[in-house]
C-alpha cells in the first residue's frame, strides 16, 4: 500500500549502508552457484508489520530469489513461528539478511506496542494514534505499521492538518482569534486542532470551531469531564505520556482519541531471525 | 565529526517528510517578524547525543538564527538541565522542532542505553559495541551514538571486516578451511571474526588464526572459562541478549568485547522538549 | 513560505537542463569581471508570483549578485513596471536569466489566472480553489502561487484528505457505504469529500456525514437548488470548466468553493522580461 | 525515443508529489483484487504527444497493469476517440490516473499548440521550432510534444550552440567582433546565431560568418526584404511574439525558421480523460 | 566556468567515497583546534587543471580553511612549484587532501596530455579537440581540462551534435542518403560529421553537405590528398590513434581537426602532493 | 559481486552524460526495427574486467537486448579476441556503445596494468595492492577491476582501517604516543598502518603493536633490511613509484605487500572496440 518508490529508495539507503564495497566474507567465500532456503522465525509474540518490505530487499537485490509468505502485515505471529521462507542464492540471501530483519523487526516493534495501547483500550470507542514522533527517514513506514497494530494515523506532516499550539495562539491572542485567522486562509479540506490546557481551553475550541481538541496532559479526572462537557461537538484527543499500564483507564473517560509517540519512537523491536535450513 | 554532506542528506529526508508544501499553522499565522527563544530542555537523565546535529537543523532551515549550546555530546544531562537554546524568527523553530527532537531524542537514547551497559562493565575491561542491528538510514548516526555512550564501534558494514557465520563455515567444511581460504583472498587491512558456539570453535578459530572470537549465546560460565582458555591468543567477544542485568557478570569474565544490538534498535527515546520562552 | 529543499531542488534542476556544460556564448565571450544592473520588467498586467524563487536563482548561482524586489509575491505590476533589479557578474545574470524567468512568468501567470476567477467571484462568499490538475514537478509551486492570486489551495495530494469518485463508491455500492467504510479507517484529521452528479448524490453525502460534496458538472440553476437545499450542512463546491465568463454566475449560486484546473494547467505565461542597463 | 532514465524521473517524482504516503480514498477503500477497465478519451481534437510517457506511469506503479496503445504520439484525435486502454487492478489505475492524464494532456497540449502554427506556415520552407522558454524540469518532454506536432527544435540550451545576444555583442564592440572572438574558442561542431534588429545587424551577422541569423521583432516587410537581401548566405529566423494568425504572413516572408516560446510556455491543456468501463 | 553544481556533486560523490563514516585516524586523534598549513607542490612539468575544483573541496567541507591559489587552469608548473596553499583545521585538511589530489591530478594530467599534441601541431591550423572516450561521471570536467591544456571541444555528446557512421550510413543505403534524411528531422542548430574511409567518402559527404568530415584512420599521405581535394569546402578532422611522435605530421597535411581519445581515457597523473608545513 | 545499485547509479550517470536529450544521429535515422548484432573486440593484449558492468548498460536500456558473455573478468584477452556479443535493436546498441566501452576499457585497463606488475612479482610471496589514488566515483569499480587483474585490495577508505601520517604521529609526538591513543578508541575490528620512513620508525610500530608498516619510499636495500630486521612481527607494505621495471626487485626483499597508485590512477585504456556484422 505505501508508494514503491519510497519503499525502494528506503532500502536502496540501508542495503548501501551495509555494504559500500562488496560483502566481504560472502563475496570471498561462498559460491555464486550455492542455493540455500531459510525462514523467518518469529522469537516472540506480537504484531507483523513490513514483512512485505523485508521480502521486498530480496527481490531488489536478486531478483530469482523465490518467496514464499506465510504470515501478512498485521497478523499475530507467536514464538516459533515461520512468517516467510525464501530460497535461492545462498550469497544474496546473507546479502539482504540484516538489512530485511532491521526493517521487520522495527515495524513489527511498531505494530506489537500499537496492539497492546490497542487492546488496553478495548471495548471502548477509542481509538490509538500515531504523532509526528517517528524516526527520521521511516515516518511512513512506521504510521503503516501503526495501522498493522490495529492503530490509525494522526496527520502525516505540518503540511496536511493544522494544529494550533501556544505559540500559534498566542500570536492571535487567543483560541478564538488564531482559529479564526486560520479558517480565512486555510483551505477547505484541512481540519484544525487545538491543544486545550483546561476544559476552559477546550470550551473556547469547541465554540470558535476548532475540528479537534487535544486535552494535553490531564488527569484522568479531568478528562472525563471534559468528555462530559464536550458532548460530541468536537473530535476530543488525550495525549501525553499514556501507557499500557494507563491507556484503559483513559479510553474509559470516553474521549475519541489517544494519540502515544511511544508506539514510534521507543518500541522495543520484536525479535525476528533468519534461520537457514536444508531443503 | 560525521560527515557534514551525510547529516544534512538525514536532515533535509526528515524535514521534507515533516513539510511536505507548507506549514499550515504556522505558515499561515505566524508573522515573518515574530522573534522567539526556546530552551532545549532535558525531562530525564541521561547521555546526550546529537545535540549538533540537532542544532543543524535551525542552521540548514534558517541560517539567521542564533544558536547557543549548554551540552556537548557525550555529556550527561539531569531533569530540567538546559542543553542548547536557540533565537531567532518564531516561525523557523516551530518548524524545525519536531525534526530536531525527533533527532536528538533518539540518539541520545541509544547514548544513555550504551552508557547503562558501560556503567555495568566497569571496573572490568570489557568494551561495549555496537552491531550492525541499526536503524535503516541512520546507522553513522547510531554509531556515532554509541561512542557518545562511552561504547566502541563494531564494523560498520560488510566491507570492512568479514564475520564468519555458519553459512560461510559450511561453505568450506570447517573454520579452518573457511578462514584460510580468506585469508587468500582479504585485503590485509581487515580482520577476521569467527562465531564460537563451543569452546572447541574458539580453539579453532584461534589455532586457524581469526582476530576476533565471537562467543555466540554461551552461558557466563562457558565463557569464563573460555578466557581462560585463549589465553589473549584472540580477542574475545560476548554476544547474545545482553541487558542492564546480565552485563556485569559478562564482563567478570574476561571477555575483552561485548556486543549489543538492543543499544540502538531497541533504546528508549530520550525525552527533551523545546519550551518556549519570554527573553 | 515554501520549503527551501524544495524550491532549490526545482531550480537546481532547471538550471542544470540550461547549462548541461558550459555556457558557451557567455563562458567564452563574457569576461569574469564584467559588472551589469538588470530589471525584471512586466510587459503585461497581473499579478507576481514567484519574485523570491526567480530571485533565488540568482543566489544559488552566484551569492555575490546583488537583489533589489521592487514587488513581492500577491501584489499586481502593470505594463513597464520594474519588479526586481539584479546586479554582478554579467555572466551570472546571463546564465541566470532564463531559469529565473521561465519559473516566474509561469507562476505569475498562474496567479494572474486566479485573481481573475477571484475578481469574477467579488462580493460572493465562493472561493477559488485549485485542483491536483498541475504540473508534474511544480505543483507546491503552483499551489502557492494560486494563494497569490488570491485563490485557496485544495488538498494537496491523495494522502491528505480523500475524495471519492464513482470507483469508490461503486466499490460499496452507495456513497453511504463508502463514507461509512472510509469513516472506519480513516483518520481523524481527514476530511472526506464526495463527487455528487445529482442533488440525490448531495443529499445523500450530506446525511452520511461527507465534509465536503462536489456539485460535479451540473447547470448554474441545479447548482443553486443544491445550495438552498444543503442548507450549510456541508460545504459545497462547484467543479466543470468554470471560465472567467462563467464564473461571476456560478458564485452567485451560493456554493462555498468553486474548483478551477486551468488556473494552474492552462494559464498563459505573464510576460515579464530582463532588460539589461546602464547604471 | 527520450531517454528512459529521464522519462521515469520526472515520473517518479510527479507520482510521489501527488503520493505522499498513501492514497487515503483508494487504499483504505478499494480491495486489491478489483479489476478494472479504463480508456483514455479524447475530449477535444488536436495532436497526441506522451501517449508512452503516460502509459510509462502505470508500468512503473503496477507492472501487471496491461496496456492497448490506440493511437502514437504525432497522430490527431478528435472528441471521442479512444487514445489507449488500461486494464488491471483499479487500486493501481486509480492512483496513476492523474499523474499520467498531467503528462498527457500538457504534452498533447504543446503538440496541438505546435500543429497550429505549422498549418500556418504550410505551403512555404518555414519550419516552426522551439525555444528554451520550457517549463522546468520538462523541457526535454517538451520539445519531444514540438516534434509530435510537426515543429523542429532549436538548441537543447546554452551548452550546445551559441546565440549572441546584445550583451555578449556588446562585450566586444561589435557582432563581427563578437563572432571572431567566440570562433576562436568554440568547439568546431556548435554553431552560432547573432541577434539582429535591423538589416545592417543581418549584413554585418552573415558577413563575419554567422550561421544563423534571428531576426529580432521585426516586421513582416523587414523580415521579406531581410530575406532578398540574405539570398540564402545564412539561415534566417523570424523571432517574436508569433501567433496562429500571424504566421503564415511571417512564413511567406520566405524565412527558413519560425521560432515560437508560446507552444511550449503557454500551451492549453489538450483534454483527455480516463474513462471507467465494464469490459 | 563549469556550472557549481555539477561540481560539487563531483566532490561529493568522492569525499563519501572516501569517508564513509568518519575518518578514523583523523577523528579519533587530532583535535579540533590544531591548526595547520600545506602546499599544493608540483612534483613534475606540465598544466594545471582543476586546481579551482581541488580548493573547492575544501570550502564544501569546512568553509573556515583559508586559501590561496598561486597558478590558476591553464598555466604550467614545473617541478617544486607550489601551486596553492590551504591554511586552518588539521583535521579538515586532511580529509580533503587525497579527493582533492585525486582530482587536481587527473585533470592536470588530462590538460598535459593534452598540452604535448597541441605543441605538436604548433606552427599548423590544426586544433587538438577531444572526444566522447571520457571517463563516466567526468566527462564535463575532463573536456574542460582538454582546454587548460590548449585543445578544443568536440561535441560533447550524443544530443548537441550529429556523427554519422557505419551503421546510420547503412540504413539509408549511401552518405548522401543518410544526411539528406538527417538535415529534413534535425534542428538547424546541429551540425553533421560524417566518417569517411576513403576519399570518396569525403567527396560525397561534402557534396551532400555535411559540415565536418572525419578522415577515419587514414594515411598521412591520404590525408594530404584529402586536404587538397577538399579545398576548404568542408572541416576535415583526422583521427585515429594520433600520438605525441605522430601529431606533428597529421597537422602539417593541413587537416582541420585532430581528436584524441587518449588525452582523456589514458593520460598519465600529473604528480601533486600537499605537503603540510609549519608557517 | 559489486553491487548492483552502484553498478546501475554509475551507469545512469554516464548514459546521461552520453545522451542528455536525444541522440540526433540514431534517433532521426535508425528504424526502430532495425537489428543489429555487435561483437566486443579486443585490439590488444591483457587481462579483462568490467564486462558484466559493460553488459549491463545494454540491459538498463533496453531490456530486450540479446546478450553473450565469451570471457569473464580476470581472464585474459589476445588481439582479436571476441569478448562479448550483443544482438538487438541498432538504435539500443548504438546509445550504449560509448558508455558500455568507457566502462570496460577503463577498468580492464587498471586489471591489465595490475597484473603487469602482479607478474613481475611472481615468484615471492608479495602482494600488489591499491591505493586510494582512484578516480572520483569509480573506486568500488577500480578496486574490482584490481582485483580482476590478480591484485589485492588495501583499505577502502578512511572508515575502514587507520593509516599514521606524519600528522597523525606529531600530534602524539611519538608512533608509539599515537598508535597507543588510537588503540584507546578505535573498534576491536580495525587495523592500524603506521608509516616509517627509518628503520627505526617500523621498529617502534612493531613495539607498538601496530598492524601494518608501510616502508615509505625506501631504497631496496633498506627495504630488505627492515624485513630482516622485522622478522614477521608485523606485515610490511612497500610504497612509492614501483614500476613494472621495479617490481619485481621490490618484491624480491621479500616484503608482504606492494601498493601502487598508478595501476588506478595512470592506467592506459585497453583497447576494445564493437565491431557491428551481419548474422
Amino acid at each position: 500500500m505505501l508508494p514503491a518508490f519510497y519503499v525502494d529508495d528506503v532500502i536502496k539507503r540501508a542495503i548501501t549502508e551495509d555494504i559500500n564495497y562488496i560483502d566481504l566474507a560472502t563475496d570471498l567465500l561462498i559460491s555464486p552457484d550455492s542455493v540455500s532456503c531459510a525462514d523467518f522465525v518469529s522469537k516472540d509474540t506480537g504484531v507483523i508489520a513490513g514483512i512485505d518490505i523485508a521480502l521486498r530487499v530480496f527481490e531488489l537485490v536478486d531478483s530469482s530469489i523465490q518467496i514464499t509468505k506465510l504470515r501478512s502485515d498485521g497478523e499475530r505471529a507467536a514464538k516459533g513461528d515461520i512468517i516467510a521462507t525464501v530460497k535461492g542464492s545462498t550469497a544474496s540471501i546473507l546479502k539482504c539478511e540484516r538489512t530485511a530483519l532491521n526493517l521487520l523487526c522495527h515495524l513489527s516493534g511498531v505494530a506489537t506496542a500499537t496492539s497492546r495501547l490497542v487492546d488496553g483500550a478495548k471495548g471502548t470507542k477509542a481509538r490509538i494514534v500515531d504523532t509526528r514522533k517517528t524516526t527520521p527517514g521511516l515516518r511512513a513506514m512506521e504510521k503503516y505499521a501503526v495501522t498493522c497494530g490495529g492503530g490509525f494515523n494522526h496527520r502525516f506532516n505540518l503540511s496536511d492538518a493544522a494544529m494550533l499550539k501556544d505559540n500559534h495562539i498566542d500570536a492571535y491572542g487567543s483560541i478564538t482569534g488564531a482559529v479564526k485567522a486560520l479558517r480565512e486562509k486555510l483551505g477547505h479540506m484541512a481540519k484544525i486542532e487545538v491543544e486545550a490546557r483546561t476544559m476552559q481551553d477546550m470550551l473556547e475550541g469547541i465554540e470558535c470551531g476548532a475540528d479537534v481538541i487535544m486535552l494535553d496532559n490531564m488527569s484522568v479526572a479531568d478528562m472525563a469531564e471534559c468528555v462530559k462537557v464536550c458532548g460530541g461537538r468536537a473530535i476530543l484527543e488525550a495525549s501525553g505520556n499514556i501507557t499500557e499500564e494507563t491507556v484503559a483507564q483513559v479510553a474509559h473517560t470516553g474521549v475519541d482519541i489517544i494519540s502515544s509517540g511511544a508506539i514510534t519512537h521507543s518500541a522495543k523491536v520484536f525479535d525476528i531471525s533468519l534461520k537457514f535450513r536444508k531443503e
